[in-house]
């Protein structure tokens, strides 16, 4: 089945990445695949430093994630939540028991010194994942969601206030002096390098980050492997999350081709949904190549089909390019 | 019923504290009681600051604790500690979900600069608890338990080693330089003071550490109200914990009249069980006052009735000193 021999670097944010990511890890062998991940939307709560980005991919990897809720993870008990909120703590972000684990114990190893991708490699080592979760750097990146009432705190705008305010553009504090991970960075200058996956996420707030941290952009631009985004965007609507709602507030089409032109310059290749092949032309007139396959993945066969299909596509874009 | 109308000072570790606090609450008025909480057994422990006789004061007035186990909360679930494991956390220490909430909200208030009284002040009033509940000082002193294998911090004698290695002393670490509660000196310097009750807590490790917060003790001799102590041993042995290993350890005779002995000077009645009434002589030779009566309290009811003994027991002591 896998005549990817190669290796592969996915780009990935939450949910829609760590789908594509599980795919892949069930064609590539672990060494095959390193998935760069957003910490932009990390944040300090409660006291914890808490990376949700790297902990939806962690448990969707492990398979401990809650697929009736798409976050968290599956058998959650909430006792911790009631008890805070009869403190009167800050409840306004759900903190499952079983969750609060990894918080914990990664603030506690960070208070220690330790650099968050040794934290989160020993921690999803523990979890018996074989391939390597790389955050994207160990210096702290915060987004920052500007809007006419202000820049909020990621978390703020997203779960705190639902993403109902209007966004007028981002920030990524903290990215400009952050130093890129090396394991990412040895990722990409792989020669073995076959691929690089920009996964289903939103381009704004969880591929950008990561573009956005010095050295990253350029080492994916130098990479020899073809890259390849799969749109997050299906009939003009985002699969998850307020990727098509911001697109409307930053005055961009919503549609599968913005997605496609905002990485215009980066990208070799598009993964467009069946349900938007009339957007095809539109993208093969920027000068890249479109796949067009079903991208909405429900069904764990829906992730690896999407996954071998984005391979296959790049084996394809390789051999074009000799 | 509640002929006592000034008010009442109780020292109190945990759990054996908290049984005759929360008695002398069901008399008194919440404004006629403040306990003074033994804080040396505080530790940090991933990252969080754990107050163990606070707790369990807090969760005892609440009416939260868990009365199967004597320690916790009632209705508790474990997913946290499941989830620590299999990260590889440290988990000799049991920490439920629900009482995690108050760990990490005093953690984070307190890194945020709050003192540790009004931390608890603030919480305890959350629950509904109306008296005060006093730490013996804002500043951390730790219980550290010498040992023929070297000093043991105290939850790691206590918890994680379960009281094996043999006791030679105790040292309360940063109790020298600590600052008395200003809120315990208060209350000791009420003139409506009335009664100041040394619960049947462990006196090494419970009570010893409140005295050794320079003042307290001072504060407590200078009191015009007769200071009495619970016998925290009946019939030779602890009621709970390791007391009677400990005077075992130290070379002290296993009984009643060595508590009484070892408060010498600062008390001036203690509280016998009726089962130890043969060393009420012993403990009279002291010129001490002694009051035998039922001490075990199995139920709400032996809680209250010993709480209005030890008052009644108070109120003749101060009768025949005038």
């Amino acid at each position: 089945m896998n005549e990817f021999t190669g290796t592969c670097v996915a780009l990935s944010g939450g949910v829609g990445g760590a789908k594509l990511a599980l795919g892949l890890s069930r064609i590539l062998a672990p060494a095959q695949l390193d998935v760069i991940v957003n910490t932009g939307d990390d944040f300090e709560h409660l006291g914890l430093t808490i990376c949700p980005d790297l902990d939806t991919l962690t448990y969707t990897l492990a398979g401990l994630n809650n697929t009736e809720t798409g976050w968290g993870r599956a058998g959650e008990t909430w006792t911790f939540m009631a008890s805070l909120r009869a403190l009167g703590g800050e409840s306004w972000f759900q903190l499952g028991d079983g969750d609060l684990a990894i918080h914990v114990e990664r603030t506690r190893r960070l208070a220690a010194g330790e650099p968050l991708s040794r934290v989160t490699a020993e921690l999803t080592a523990r979890l018996e994942i074989e391939l390597s979760v790389i955050p994207m750097s160990d210096d702290p990146v915060r987004t920052f969601v500007e809007t006419a009432a202000g820049a909020l705190a990621f978390q703020h705008y997203f779960v705190r206030d639902q993403c109902a305010p209007e966004v007028t553009g981002f920030e990524f504090r903290g990215a400009k002096t952050a130093t890129p991970s090396p394991m990412a960075l040895g990722a990409l200058a792989d020669p073995a390098l076959d691929a690089v996956v920009i996964c289903p996420s939103n381009p704004f707030i969880s591929i950008d980050p990561i573009l956005a941290v010095p050295g990253l952009r350029g080492a994916i631009e130098d990479a020899a492997a073809p890259v390849i985004a799969v749109s997050p965007i299906v009939g003009g609507k985002a699969i998850k999350g307020p990727t098509a709602k911001m697109m409307v507030e930053l005055g961009v089409t919503q549609s599968a081709a913005s997605v496609a032109r905002h990485y215009d310059g980066l990208i070799d290749g598009f993964v467009l949904d069946s349900e938007d092949a009339a957007s095809g032309d539109e993208i093969r007139a920027l000068g890249l190549d479109v796949l067009t396959t079903n991208t909405v993945m429900q069904s764990l066969e829906d992730r690896v089909s999407l996954a071998a299909d984005v391979l296959e596509f790049a084996t394809k874009l390789r051999s074009k390019s000799k």
